[in-house]
């Protein structure tokens, strides 16, 4: 059976991968990718990997999860040295715990790579400290792509009083601002919008709890983006 | 003036470094370094350079953080193109925020590199996806060294129902345990405590929340540690 690895690209900038994760694209013989990793690594491949997009972004999702499982599986039985390259880091938000489950059921052990997360970097490249001291002592980072079911506790997360990094959550800025002012957070609190971290077209637009829908919609604010809240916005 | 950069080294294996703070290791003429950076990434550095310890652990406090702002600034003067290199991300818990400011304020800007964040890498390779599908929805990072000040909102930490994961908590384990429990916290939510993340000497130790101060005495369990509570512990 084929050797199989999850490993995580980072954020974008190809120059912030990891050696290992890098090790990993120079030696696989089949690489399935993200939407999110950069094409500058794929050039690291070898000339004859075989390369498979599997990209997923909100809003459009062009595979699911079930498709993008069996075909992982389907590439370990084909090839000898598979790498499932995910943008960011794998187990952050990346469903490649899930991955990770339905390759064990089948037999195979995956190799696990951790990445940098683009909910810790995006806010430092963007001149923001997730933590800082005296002003944040604590960061909670989800997602806000889905809003139906209500497994986020916004009133305790308002009055956890840390960073909150929200992944996906564009699309959902109204509603996601909303919760937390109706759960009494400080309409004052500074927002910052940091589309595509770490890459060319990069942008970084800074608002407040209170305005951030409406500065969504001024700017034409676009997925992919993540969403900082906080005091340490401002802090540097 | 000096070129200054602040870069994270990852969570401690030399291979989960950034290409992007591996070239800035192998070009500074000093580097300024902490504890938890490894020596085999110190073997990049040019046989000339000057490497300035300034290491900090918890409950051996080697130095004070004014007197590693001075440090900086002092090789600033000194040297051409000078490294900042920290343990993790320089941004997670490291105080590179501050010391930003202080250099900022200095008259010089330091370029801020991301890097692996032991709060994210930690669990993932002791085999934790922090988030899951349907288990864990948000996680939440917090220092555990500082138990004065009651800066945490327990109740809401234990209220939000996602992942937690405290840093430098190893010796506060029973004083955060008991506050979990305090606030409602289910007392057979799953713990676990993993001592040097991605090094040699790596432990990894499950439990719960109701037995997790037992076991740290039990097993002798020391820092440096990261503690992760949540359902996601036995995920996988």
């Amino acid at each position: 059976m084929a050797k199989i690895t999850l490993a995580g690209a980072g954020p974008g900038d190809p120059e912030l991968v990891t050696l290992k994760t890098l090790d990993r694209i120079k030696t696989a013989d089949c690489i399935l990718c993200d939407a999110l990793v950069s094409d500058e690594l794929l050039k690291y491949a070898r000339n004859d990997a075989k390369i498979i997009f599997v990209g997923k972004r909100a809003g459009k999702h062009s595979m699911k999860q079930d498709k993008i499982n069996e075909l992982i599986y389907k590439a370990a039985l084909e090839y000898e040295n598979v790498l499932r390259l995910k943008g960011g880091d794998p187990f952050v938000f990346g469903r490649g715990g899930e991955e990770y489950q339905y390759l064990k059921e089948k037999g195979i052990t995956p190799e696990v790579i951790p990445g940098v997360s683009s909910a810790t970097s995006a806010p430092l490249l963007a001149g923001i400290p997730i933590t800082h001291r005296g002003i944040a002592k604590s960061f909670t980072v989800l997602t806000g792509h889905e809003m139906k079911d209500d497994t986020i506790n916004y009133e305790a997360l308002a009055k956890l009083n840390g960073t909150i990094v929200i992944l996906m959550g564009i699309g959902n800025t109204k509603k996601i601002c909303d919760k937390l002012l109706a759960k009494g957070k400080d309409p004052k609190t500074p927002v910052c919008f940091i589309e595509n971290a770490s890459v060319k077209n990069e942008r970084i637009t800074k608002t407040t709890l209170l305005k951030a829908a409406e500065t969504k919609e001024k700017y034409d604010i676009k997925t992919p983006g993540i969403i900082v809240i906080g005091e340490v916005v401002n802090v540097l």
